[in-house]
């Protein structure tokens, strides 16, 4: 068998709520690209991955007109071998960048054949560890008011949460600290809390804000500095509180590099973004040696997959953009904890249909 | 005064003759994109990249959907401001790949406009060290026979050029070594002659072949691995023959990290692809700090500016994928050294009608 066709799509889709970090600012939009791959027998796989509103275009581009041609006829089995005629056939404008989400996606669609034509969930085929994974929630809350930030932890609560993510970032460090306070307060002493700067400290403020946190026993600090900051990370990550990083990461040797220098606890590729299924296996692996536990950033209905894959796995982000009106079948949570569906492949079917009005590509 | 618009343009152009090296085999297109941003004011400035066959669209995708949004209206004067627009404007897909080479023409037309509205030739505005710099003739010849090897270097010496840069990387070492040797033999013992590998070798290749290389007084061996492989351009380098390396970085990080590890002597950024002259410039800065000399890819017509302007030039490359057809006013050569022109701005200007039958977005 071989690969017969691929067929990309590009959406542009408006956030039910307009979400804000310190980074981005306002998200009012994201984008979707979808990568639907099918084999010369009729399978097809789904892969797909995001952007957070700008250069969809570009990843569509490089899908539609680039990979389709270089994987035609290609061994659909083969993955790695796939992977690495996609690296290497767009190499000089590759390394990362859209690049690295048009492989990751394709990646995607080829893993989710290989569990359709061995019929396996992609989770027992990438190793199998336990279905089910521990979960939070990730609020991208940063202008929330206090009230409102209280509220939104009520909610999650109320649906079962057991650990929870809040943003941090403000103007005032004062404000970020009174804030974790009263979530510590209300969430009590040994509620797994997480914050996240989304790069938008430089070091001095990282280094002070790690500081002024240590004392509300978080479970990570995400993202103090921009992701090329490897030395800064170390320094962060010195003061104690254990530092996740990795969303902004495009291949396994950035990661190796954030790792070999220290400035990373919670290792957390994006599988949409960092190279697919088989980039982010070999960077959990890569933490599982260094003795570092994995996290996930967004796509929960595929990460819950590799998670439940993984020895190491910590806790799986429970965060898909409102993209869960799409998907049939949404991520089931149970007793706290995301289970993995026994479904072939990995087992998501978009509802193109409903995503047809939002067509840009 | 403000920017008013950006227009890019995207072509594909057969080469004149196929080009050979280890990584991309045979090269038989290259692809063009410009950007040309127009001022209120009226004055237009020009930028450029390019890539080896793949990846334009998504290149001209960045510049026309994206960039030409985020910088309408901005202060076309403010550089290095536009620049961190462009970098955290598309960060979620950047940090390198095809964003890297869209940021670097609109860049490269922000330096034009700057020359001419301050009526002064790039090079005097970037600091203006000596507008005549070594220049060396870079053949891609790894498949050529021994003597069409020789009868390229003798019409390369009958053309004035003092310093010649041949490929590696065959599938036998030996054939490498012979052909350096009989190189080294037609141009004496003095004369400076590089070898490029193009990331064609693993580690034990590249450390033999440093090994077997080493009596042939090169002036260096460029790209022994893959951009990733920091640690093992180091391993190279600390066998005595001088490693050159840039083309497949994509950002200022990128070029520290391979300097700071010692994997580098001459430092070799592609202002089309690692960030436009804003960028340029800082990597010659720092391998200045680190008393290194920085040497060019590609592109020469404007590299010979960036070269002109800084004290540790060592040799511009000089080669140009034949662009040399569209470009009005070619690069001077005299007694051996390239010669930076007064034009304002890099005064480079394209052929935009005999480009047009090569259009494809």
């Amino acid at each position: 068998m071989a690969i017969d066709r691929i067929q990309s799509d590009h959406y542009r889709i408006p956030l039910p709520v307009v979400l804000s970090d310190s980074t981005h600012k306002e998200i009012t939009h994201f984008e979707l690209i979808t990568a639907r791959v099918t084999t010369t027998d009729g399978v097809e796989g789904l892969g797909y991955t995001y952007t957070v509103g700008r250069g969809g275009a570009a990843v569509h581009a490089l899908i539609d007109r680039e990979i389709s041609a270089i994987l035609k006829g290609a061994d659909e089995g083969r993955i790695e071998h796939c992977w690495r005629e996609m690296w290497w056939g767009l190499h000089w404008v590759g390394r990362g960048g859209p690049v690295a989400f048009a492989i990751s996606a394709v990646d995607i669609a080829l893993w989710d054949i290989l569990g359709k034509h061995s019929s396996q969930p992609l989770w027992r085929l990438l190793g199998g560890n336990d279905p089910t994974v521990a979960v939070y929630a990730g609020g991208i809350d940063l202008y929330f008011t206090l009230d409102d930030l209280l509220d939104q932890t009520r909610t999650n609560l109320d649906r079962g949460f057991e650990a929870i993510k809040m943003k941090v970032g403000r103007q005032k460090l004062s404000e970020d600290v009174e804030r974790v306070a009263a979530m510590r307060d209300y969430l009590g002493a040994d509620f797994p809390l997480m914050v996240d700067a989304n790069m938008g400290w430089d070091r001095e403020r990282a280094l002070a804000a790690a500081r002024a946190l240590g004392p509300y026993g978080l479970v990570w600090i995400e993202e103090p500095l921009e992701p090329e900051d490897v030395a800064g990370h170390a320094q962060v990550a010195a003061l104690g509180t254990p530092i996740a990083a990795g969303e902004n990461l495009h291949n396994t040797a950035e990661f190796s590099q954030l790792i070999n220098a220290g400035g990373v606890h919670y290792v957390e590729p994006d599988l949409a973004v960092c190279g697919g299924v088989t980039a982010w296996m070999k960077i959990a692996r890569m933490a599982e040696a260094a003795h570092l536990p994995v996290t996930s950033h967004g796509v929960h209905d595929l990460h819950v997959h590799l998670m439940a894959a993984v020895p190491n796995a910590s806790y799986l982000e429970n965060h898909g953009f409102g993209l869960e009106r799409f998907i049939e079948t949404p991520l089931v949570i149970e007793n706290g904890r995301a289970v993995a569906p026994d479904r072939p492949g990995h087992g998501v079917e978009m509802n193109f249909a409903a995503l047809e009005p939002f067509r840009v590509g």
